[in-house]
């Protein structure tokens, strides 16, 4: 008699400001196909991309403990770049159980394709200001300049994700980042993407990077990240975790679709339509009906 | 003996989700110059543009709360279109002071100003998903169209008030908006700027319309429509109202300077610097030291 397969799957927090962190979600149901996932988005409180450090972290300590406390989380990862940068202790601080950033993830990945040991870092303000990209990458040997672009996740919320008037925003914003590099010395070979809007506009980056520049999208390391950790904790008696190292095996060179049995569980704090209508294009399938939820405030 | 010097002047409080209020508070020290005004920017939970009608009715009822339990409010001018389109009520049933908001002086402005009688409305999402501004309009008789113009928020807090990228932003959404209006056979002759940000785009915005358009900002209608309210409730022992009419005949083709006497407090509920920084280029003079409040949330 094996209880194997009655074991229930273990719920993944996933939390983010607004939508955004529906493309983390979707690199992470990419690796864990059979986890069960509960998704936050703190609509109500959007952006956190311009607010200060005590408030994102009230914000984001709130969120986790619904995830946590409501939705029986037993794993966070923190889907949102400015809540990792100002408020990944707060959220510690705030549950017991395992919290994942992108931040760290990020700055792996950019240590791992850079070869020049120069790295380049677009994010919204509140991260950049916060500096936890330039900590994280210097930790790991990187010299590294940041810049924030405050229009790109307006204009990925137009929808204007392949537009020419887009493509002109991020021509100006690469190339005020690339003369800040070379007055600085700099020799950069890698981009992160430091925010997770900008997945959604990694072709007109790609186009917009000189030849040979990688691009590092934070999303899919975080993701990476916590599906390695994920696999670290495995034991024999939890199928679903194993499973995710072979379904790692065909991702390369595209999205695989999300396996039937993956179950998602959407909530907002604000606007339930809005989240549904643009949740799709970030998770790149719908996101079913989201559950509006009030943390008060 | 007379006590008519030493009446204290009314204090009137001017709310805003954000700093762009400070367009209209500007207006209205013009016309008010011997008020004493506090403005509150409920900043931590700014933009309410992309928000429901029901956070954004708890959030505005708050800060008009606090301006008149806490600073004494006499009288409350919405200097938010989005909270005037969706809040009013709700701070009208908060406070006991009475209550101004934008959008009815906007669209009185826009009676005045129509030949043809139909109109054209740009403003945040929110507000134009509430059609608050269209239901004024067609109460005074005209006949109005509304576009949601979200990019134009960021490019001013950007601050590419002057860019060529701007010009192309508001180049590609009033031909939107004219394509429109033809399809519905409107003949529009007037434009409203149903954000308190536009007035910072209004020389582009100008160089946008069709000549014989006119543009009307609701910023500067709100303040005129308060400063007669004043005037009408005007007593012999109260100078500041009458001599606000009189300040008015020379304003005329340009911004007067505001008299020395003017009292202003500015609070903000989150990022007291970036409101210190950015408020100026809205109050077009420095804001001064900027309070931070806590409402909770």
């Amino acid at each position: 008699v094996t209880t194997q397969t009655t074991t229930a799957p273990p719920t993944i927090g996933v939390f983010d400001s607004g939508f955004g962190g529906l493309t983390v979600l979707r690199a992470l149901i990419e690796r864990l196909p059979r986890a069960r996932f509960a998704f936050l988005g703190d609509t109500a409180r959007l952006p956190y991309g311009s607010k200060s450090r005590r408030t994102i972290a009230r914000y984001a300590a709130q969120s986790a403990q619904f995830l946590v406390r409501e939705q029986g989380a037993e794993f966070l990862v923190i889907a949102c770049n400015t809540a990792s940068a100002l408020a990944l202790d707060a959220i510690q601080d705030a549950v017991t159980v395992p919290v994942l950033g992108v931040i760290e993830p990020g700055a792996a990945a950019a240590r791992q394709a850079s070869r020049t040991g120069d790295v380049l870092v677009i994010a919204t303000e509140a991260t950049v200001h916060s500096h936890a990209y330039a900590a994280a990458c210097r930790a790991h040997g990187l010299r590294v300049l940041e810049k924030a672009c405050p229009l790109l996740v307006p204009l990925v919320e137009e929808g204007w994700t392949d537009h020419p008037l887009t493509a002109e925003v991020i021509r100006i914003y690469l190339g005020e980042l690339r003369a800040e590099a070379a007055a600085q010395n700099l020799h950069p070979d890698t981009l992160v993407l430091g925010c997770t809007h900008y997945p959604l506009l990694r072709p007109l980056i790609e186009r917009s990077v000189r030849p040979g520049v990688k691009v590092i999208d934070s999303a899919e390391s975080a993701a990476e990240a916590a599906a390695q950790l994920f696999n670290g904790r495995a034991t024999p008696g939890c199928p679903i975790l194993s499973e995710s190292a072979a379904a790692g095996a065909d991702r390369v060179g595209g999205t695989s679709s999300p396996a039937p049995q993956t179950e998602i569980h959407c909530f907002a704090t604000d606007s339930v339509e809005k989240f549904e209508q643009m949740g799709s294009r970030f998770l790149e399938r719908p996101v079913g009906a989201v559950e509006l939820v009030d943390l008060g405030g």
